[in-house]
């Protein structure tokens, strides 16, 4: 194990210009898929290097689109032989430079691996593709009275997802891709394929491998099957907006809420600054201040009694009356104005980079963790709108800033660092679902010490030469 | 990576004698410790080295008693430096030969280990020494209105718990350890200590070492404390027992409940052989055949409205009428009846060693898999009554032979055997909670195949002398 770990940042890593052995690979990949499936053009190789965020992204030597594990697997042992970087891309809308290419190399692009190979209602599970999308996944099952809670803004791939231990809206009640992936099938460094977990619902047979590689962002191997818990569509649902004289009172009503065991699906904080926002993106007239979304799942007759009990919490912290949105049209309204947040603060900042990032800390910590976030902001005049997953503790600020402006740059970037070192002192997290990738290396150092170290060995005994996804989340 | 793994079981693994390097050890840690916390007494090394179970054990040089994290890391340095083997002992209740020493070494107990170290009602979580048993927390937290719910039939250690994946009769509703352990302290191999996780209730940041270190048996490092969730005592709590006509019955009646979304808090399936040994040991009067032991939490409206929906499904599957255990004391006989479920096998089999064992499946095979197995016993004629936490398609047998009799031993292993090939056939796992330990790491490479070399890699890559609990799980 290393006695030290530094991460650098994927502002200080030099792109290395690629070699002979580079040129090699992709004339093998292609010699593999053919032609129509790999492309070295610069606006493909730009775009499979560079997020919708702030991050510098580096476009890698060459895409190419894999349609089976087979496929992944033949790529990467072209790659092991000829020691070139592989990153693994779905729909590219991770937020942390996560598929940047920095050291160059081949992308596997798997958004073609989009079939759903089995679902099995009975047990409540499926097994996909890397490339199926979560939106994908849910109009597949809608027909069989299941669904898939998990839904992070976009609607990512599912391997992406898994990789990114990615959440969302759903995960108060339903967990985080932590507690919803079942298996994976994986194509290690140096080729082989390996399928972790099985159909059981729990086993305590060996090393836990699916949770080693949910969340590790593709640097220890690449996920190309994906198996997932599935739920029961509820037959009740009631979903309602409530606006609220403070963050105080918003958290305050949550922990209440689930200190009485109301099993809430969801509860989402938005604070004033995205309240104006979703009202003049979504065409909305919701009261500005700081507001809960609130959703409840179950039998009609929970439900009705889940939203009452709901209400009376929230009048006694100074709630307004609730918007119940009791149709589905409604309510899929409300939540796309939710998920809308990103785009909508982006709207008014034009020609602004987005710094979208998350923290996450304990439930009791948050009203002042976001207090203080706001009110910092307010002093350094930056804009910074905050959406929070507020049962899990998870909230979200979107900075904006000209990155091409070092001034403007130095001082988002303090409010950026401060927020995050905040989080921490509170025995919170430097990111609830965003992950690393190139962007938040040195946080993980912050919060994790000395046990990046222990990550960092557990890279190195699976991918000796760091070729997986090089300098991201916990790898050199 | 290793190219293939063997895993040797614990019957051919000879004990080596203790060297010189093993008496220097066992010297520091009397000088660190002091004699009245060190012991070489045959006894306790005894005690130490063998569970309740028919897997042979093996004796430590020697047991010291570890008081705190600074013990264990300095126990550990010491052993480190002299390449002796460290284990670690909480209650002894495991049931794989999980703390027994093929190679001899040091035995940690961590039972004096027993201070919860803080407890936080807003957030739900705690963080308590490994050496704290379920019921000690249990009892500790009543006042606040919190409970822990994994309750394995013993009352082990938490972080025996947290090492070994258990799970028992809540995890259908509130997961397993792996679900609720939410950061660890660990001691790795050379004595370095981390914590990994924060007081956040989800994070993207870094590999998810709390769930590597969770299941992995004292091999990778040891655990010396635990933070876990906890959840509110429902305010509304009903029990009842049924009885069906069939096992198929019972799992059909479980699918429905399930399929339904009503939150079930513990379905237990006990077959007639696992009611007549509890009837005769805890002096019930269940109708001997095929029942279920059920519990919903919620509100008092919501436990009537669960119950009555379960009544219905029950019936419609030739179901008993419901004998709801309403009052607390009953609730409480009903559940350490269940819990007591190896004891009064054990009863009936005077003189013979108990091999309980489970194996975890698709709930939609899990019928099928109990009734070929109950089949096989009969063909055989061996006596193993089962009992099954049915909501996760997770079933124990218990099975009993003179180990001392090789023709006997072979006839009931061959039973074993089936059964862990069938549950594996059927997409399942060859355990569901006892986990690997020495007992079961043939089938660990049966299940994982290649991925047990991956296990092997990260294993090596932390404790590079296999010092760690030599001789279990994933390690060699």
């Amino acid at each position: 194990m290393e006695k030290s770990v530094s991460c650098d940042t994927v502002e200080s890593m030099d792109k290395v210009a690629p070699g002979a052995n580079v040129n090699r690979a992709i004339d093998a990949v292609r010699a593999l898929l053919g032609d129509n499936r790999v492309s070295t053009a610069a606006s493909v190789r730009e775009q499979h290097g560079k997020d919708q965020t702030w991050n510098v992204g580096a476009a890698p030597d060459a895409v190419a689109f894999a349609l089976s594990t087979d496929d992944v697997q033949a790529i990467v042992k072209i790659c092991a032989d000829e020691k070139v970087p592989v990153i693994a891309y779905g729909t590219g809308t991770s937020l942390e430079g996560h598929f940047s290419a920095p050291k160059g190399g081949i992308c596997i692009d798997v958004s073609g691996m989009n079939n759903i190979l089995e679902v099995n209602p009975e047990d409540q599970d499926c097994r996909v593709q890397a490339g199926v999308t979560r939106k994908t996944l849910n109009t597949a099952l809608r027909d069989q009275g299941l669904f898939f809670p998990i839904d992070p803004g976009a609607d990512a791939s599912l391997g992406g997802m898994a990789a990114t231990r990615a959440s969302g809206t759903n995960a108060v009640r339903y967990g985080t891709m932590r507690e919803n992936v079942m298996g994976l099938t994986v194509v290690m460094a140096d080729g082989k394929v390996i399928r972790t977990g099985t159909r059981a619902r729990k086993s305590s047979a060996g090393y836990d491998l699916t949770r080693l590689f949910v969340g590790s962002e593709g640097t220890l191997g690449i996920i190309t099957e994906v198996q997932l818990k599935l739920y029961g569509i509820p037959e009740g649902i009631a979903a309602g907006i409530c606006s609220f004289p403070s963050v105080e009172a918003c958290c305050r009503t949550t922990i209440e809420t689930i200190q009485l065991g109301i099993p809430v699906a969801r509860i989402e904080l938005l604070d004033a600054e995205l309240v104006k926002a979703l009202n003049a993106y979504s065409k909305l007239d919701m009261p500005v201040g700081p507001t809960l979304f609130v959703e409840f799942h179950g039998t009609p007759a929970g439900v009705a009694e889940q939203s009452q009990m709901f209400g009376e919490i929230a009048q006694g912290n100074g709630g307004s009356a609730i918007n119940w949105a009791t149709q589905e049209e409604d309510r899929a309204k409300l939540w796309q104005a939710r998920h809308d947040a990103f785009w909508a603060t982006k709207s008014l900042m034009p020609g602004k980079e987005a710094l979208a990032t998350d923290v996450c800390v304990p439930i009791s910590r948050l009203a002042e963790c976001v207090v203080e976030t706001q009110k910092d902001l307010a002093e350094h005049n930056i804009y910074g709108p905050i959406v929070g997953h507020v049962g899990d503790g998870n909230f979200h600020v979107t900075l904006y800033c000209n990155r091409d402006d070092p001034e403007e740059l130095k001082h988002v970037k303090g409010a950026y660092g401060r927020m995050i070192d905040r989080a921490l002192a509170m025995g919170g997290t430097c990111t609830g679902e965003h992950g690393i990738g190139a962007g938040k290396r040195d946080y993980l150092l912050k919060e994790h010490g000395e046990a990046v170290g222990v990550m960092r060995a557990l890279k190195l005994a699976l991918d000796p030469d760091n070729l997986m996804n090089p300098g991201k989340n916990a790898g050199p």
